[in-house]
């Protein structure tokens, strides 16, 4: 048998995609979250964002005062981006990247999920713990529903709810 | 007089702003694209974008078949995102980022827009060049209204259209 049948041509594509896109969210901490603004256009921020594998969630912790704030909580369907970084020097057409839709909610203090955001997202962020303290921010969490993953050029694909928890999972 | 007065505190704080605002502008290649989907969902999607300071815009160059192509010819008022680099073992949360109103609109082929964002985009982006040969790609000019600066923590702000120019042309 050629030695190139041994290894990596051995895994489908899809799964190799799939590798990709968990190892760009877990390599990432910031998304641009896309709210719909009480005008009824689009508005998108940044957020710092942790991984709930067990709920097949993201989570987000957003000031009361913040625009996307009102935003969601009025709408809550959002669309968010997670980017592969630019390198200097190289082109920036064919980065990865992936854009998910999520319904966001925002549970309340003291609950089973308030609890599993809290823990994800200290973990991945323990300089922000004094941030949990303040009373106006608010976790929310981002229910995955479906993604449109760019591995590169003519690398495009669509991903269902199920296939981007067992992403989140390591269970590629 | 103390020597730490000779310089860079002299600068008022709204011309650093500025200055910090349009080194990001010229700096990043990409942005987090929000436009509203046909579902009235928002939809996030990365776009490399090139600066048209004559025309106090961002230009960016779009297929057809695209989502965001779509999405902004039915509903032009959009949303773009640029934001500095995550920095590995660093905080990410007060990353220096800006979101940027913006109205975007398709100029016909051949017109002094048309030619305005076509030099301005491939001085950009050489090596993308011969995507402007291809026949199902549109530039579109996203005309600047306003935008949130965060350039760190306690330090964001509001920014006018006119602010908004005299930072892309320089002349903060």
């Amino acid at each position: 048998m050629p030695r190139f049948f041994k290894k990596g041509h051995a895994v489908p594509h899809d799964s190799r995609l799939t590798l990709a896109l968990r190892a760009l969210l877990y390599s990432r901490r910031i998304a641009a979250l896309g709210t719909l603004g009480g005008d009824g256009a689009p508005f998108v921020s940044m957020v710092p964002y942790a991984i709930e594998a067990g709920l097949g969630s993201l989570v987000i912790h957003v000031s009361a005062l913040a625009a996307h704030t009102g935003n969601l909580q009025a709408r809550p369907e959002v669309s968010m981006l997670v980017m592969a970084p630019e390198v200097e020097g190289q082109p920036v057409h064919a980065l990865p990247r992936v854009t998910l839709d999520g319904h966001a909610h925002i549970p309340q203090d003291g609950t089973p999920d308030w609890n599993a955001c809290r823990a994800a997202y200290v973990a991945r962020f323990p300089e922000a713990e004094f941030m949990t303290q303040l009373g106006d921010f608010r976790f929310v969490v981002i229910e995955l529903h479906g993604a449109r993953q760019i591995a590169g050029f003519g690398a495009a694909r669509s991903i269902d709810a199920q296939e981007l928890r067992q992403a989140l999972a390591g269970q590629a």
